[in-house]
């Protein structure tokens, strides 16, 4: 019997790429509300997701720090499983209700790669960077404090794909501002088979369902995003028309479930 | 309607890890003949694939210096295209008949991983090396002729996974020493939903069914592979007990298809 | 005029691996304290530092996670400057007076090395990787807690050099405990002219004059350190013999000096 | 006695950056001639040299895939030794002797970085890709056949620099259209030391002095260079106003010298 959750399975399932679920992460991260051309916003939706007009094409960027574990303390061998990650979430509806969808995501790391597209998140790999707090601060890690500035930037197949900046105004009192739409994204594996490249053997709406979600740390104030034009690449499709806020916190969570909320294949 | 092949999938299909097959290849290559322990290689078979017994253990490790492209010109983007592979075949049975598996692969690319896991592939990411040729030879650039030496090497999560050497003897005139068993796999996705974790929404054998293969300026010699023991990894459990002849040689071919031959959900 | 501190020098002083001194620094680090052989750390000491007898072959180990800033937000580029560092010192005797000594260290990015050439810091590119410490705690989140584990590992050209492991006790009460030799390094630039290969340009033994040195969240525990054998380095005849305290803290400081102690050249 | 020619010098030498020349090398290569504003090149030229009025902004690119040995057959040790290159070249003056500088040089390896420093060459880390040429062609593998394109990538601390395309024409009949001025660099190393940031250790112009040059597979076209706009970098000030002939071509030599022109400090 082979052994592992993702690939590849083998004899004792050290090598697989994951542990089997339950994982845990925590992280720091930034995160940037702007607003996009609600067409292009639109265009990006999959079957099953309709766009949410009275968002007026709000979208969020995220620059995530994370260190991920399975049982056996793979947070020790942080080469392995340390990463970092970009995303993007479009405000939309699934049957009326608001969710959030993910055309774009990006880590440079495997493991991460491989648990991301179990969920829906369409993963590439890029090299990712934030501004990182430290406790001894200086003129080399900012504060927490109004007017700190933390940044973020990703490039994937050597092309600089986002720019972020966060810079932070006061500590956020009510929680509740962190509350976010669930995310609904496409779970979608195609076939090589010949005649079936456009007949996935999975062609699913999923809904992520995180549990027990701490947040620590949360700071608010401005966001500023730019989404440069790349050859062969169409993210800057969503360059943002005006910035929101900027939020930049602590957040640890568990991932071991996912509800399918639509099969799409005919 | 969204675009693409792989992830993202997208309003104009730029973004998506891969175009649609055919996929084209062309590499330079090391291959280095092994034999193992026949009961490590029989604990990697999955199931429908028996042990090949009168191979006694035999396998192949390769060292691949690829460049892809699909229609569009893909091999003029090099750093999203270009990429290098390390990977081991085991000699097995399937329904009596010779065919080689594949229990470990690795490459230095995302798209090269998005295209190996919809063939049973079972990549994971690393850096791999491998000595190189060039017209202008010298004491930095092994010329062809008898005794000059091509090395290889695989490192993932910061660790030494393989080392192989080629030592060239004569140029291989009759190409039918290339010839090898086909190659079956393991198509294999896994599901997050709580419950299903051990209930994979897709778990076939597949079988590679490459076509237009070129091989040009073979060489061959004697071979020589390690695969050190590394901490949270198993494959030095097919330690080589002895080698055999080593091959350098490029290779071209076009992929577009896979046949499955097994279904193997209960 | 050309602009820049170093290379390369330009019209604008933009594209300077580093901006001229001060130079800010902050960091979360790892510090191993451990006993290699007498004889094995005598063998790298430069001309002008003798054993310290009395530390018995005492050396140090540090994984760093660094933020670099000059006086114009370089931490807000952090893909260009942020980094990380694992070095070794040893414990040495400058006329009499204790000292340390880097015989090896290692970063994983350009303007940080270049920066270490001019300190003597000999370094070389490696990847870095430390457990951190995220203020949202969690099993993949290790908490300031007795009892708590933070490791660290390194591997240059695709080999793993060093592994290390910090086991929390209690807070550091007396920061005093954190109070370090000062570093003396042997600055060496060599030549390439012919028949100069063995004339370097500049042979100084240095000592470096960190200020602002600030020190925060700063934990001690037990320590452990591997350093595996590898092909083609020799790092590893520093092997433990036996590893000490273990110590997890924050750190900030500011460079922009360099004291020459002795210069070396005949 | 400690050991090595570079970084670090160590009981037996093994660590070193690089071991001691002569130094050989091999690799396939790219070369774009392109004219920039005249003004922007004079504006790069160090003391010593002056602008080569009738060049008219004269530059040439190179995308470069070496391989790198000693005399311990380094060459079979390709993930720390192998690397990829990016520079261009100005053509200036030298007391009236036309000669080339390099302004800008990019390679994605520390052994590379290190020599070419010693060798006045500012080299930067950087990731850096041009299109393989395999004896095995098809639609991944150009062959050697006019109209075949070959493009090349250079990207660092996130940001694309550069992007170069050659269509070949013809075989280089005459050998003689390789030649090339004498490459005449800025050798600099600064100096720490409080009141010392613009009193440089080491500075001087130096000649390169490689021999035993061989070129092999030379093909000559057309070139195609694009500089872009990048945040923190002035690369882009030399902007190809037009562009000339392209090369594809294997080179092979030897380098264990440097000549000094002129000692610029007062």
């Amino acid at each position: 019997m082979l052994k592992g959750f993702n690939y590849p399975l083998t004899a004792k399932g050290k090598s697989t790429l994951n542990p089997t679920p339950p994982w845990y992460y925590s992280a720091d991260f930034l995160n940037i509300e702007f607003w996009a051309d609600p067409a292009a916003v639109a265009a990006l939706l999959p079957p099953g997701l309709d766009p949410d007009v009275s968002a007026n094409g709000r979208c969020n960027a995220f620059f995530y720090d994370w260190q991920f574990s399975g049982e056996n303390e793979e947070y020790l061998d942080p080469a392995r499983y340390q990463y970092r990650e970009f995303f993007i979430l479009l405000d939309a509806l699934f049957e009326g209700r608001p969710v959030s969808y993910t055309p774009y995501i990006f880590v440079d790391n495997d493991a991460a790669l491989a648990r991301g597209w179990l969920q829906g998140y369409p993963k590439r790999i890029a090299q990712v960077f934030q501004t990182r707090y430290y406790a001894a601060t200086g003129r080399a890690g900012p504060a927490f404090a109004p007017g700190s500035k933390f940044a973020g930037s990703i490039s994937s197949g050597g092309q600089r794909l986002a720019e972020g900046l966060v810079t932070l105004k006061e500590p956020m009192k009510d929680l509740s501002q962190m509350k976010q739409r669930p995310v609904v994204n496409l779970l979608y594996t195609p076939r090589l088979a010949a005649g079936k490249h456009d007949k996935p053997a999975v062609h699913e709406l999923v809904e992520n369902v995180p549990h027990d979600v701490k947040i620590e740390q949360a700071w608010i104030g401005e966001g500023s995003l730019k989404l440069p034009v790349c050859r062969g690449e169409e993210i800057s499709d969503l360059s943002p028309i005006r910035c929101g806020k900027g939020i930049r916190a602590s957040l640890a969570y568990v991932v071991d479930d996912l509800k399918t909320l639509k099969d799409l294949r005919k």
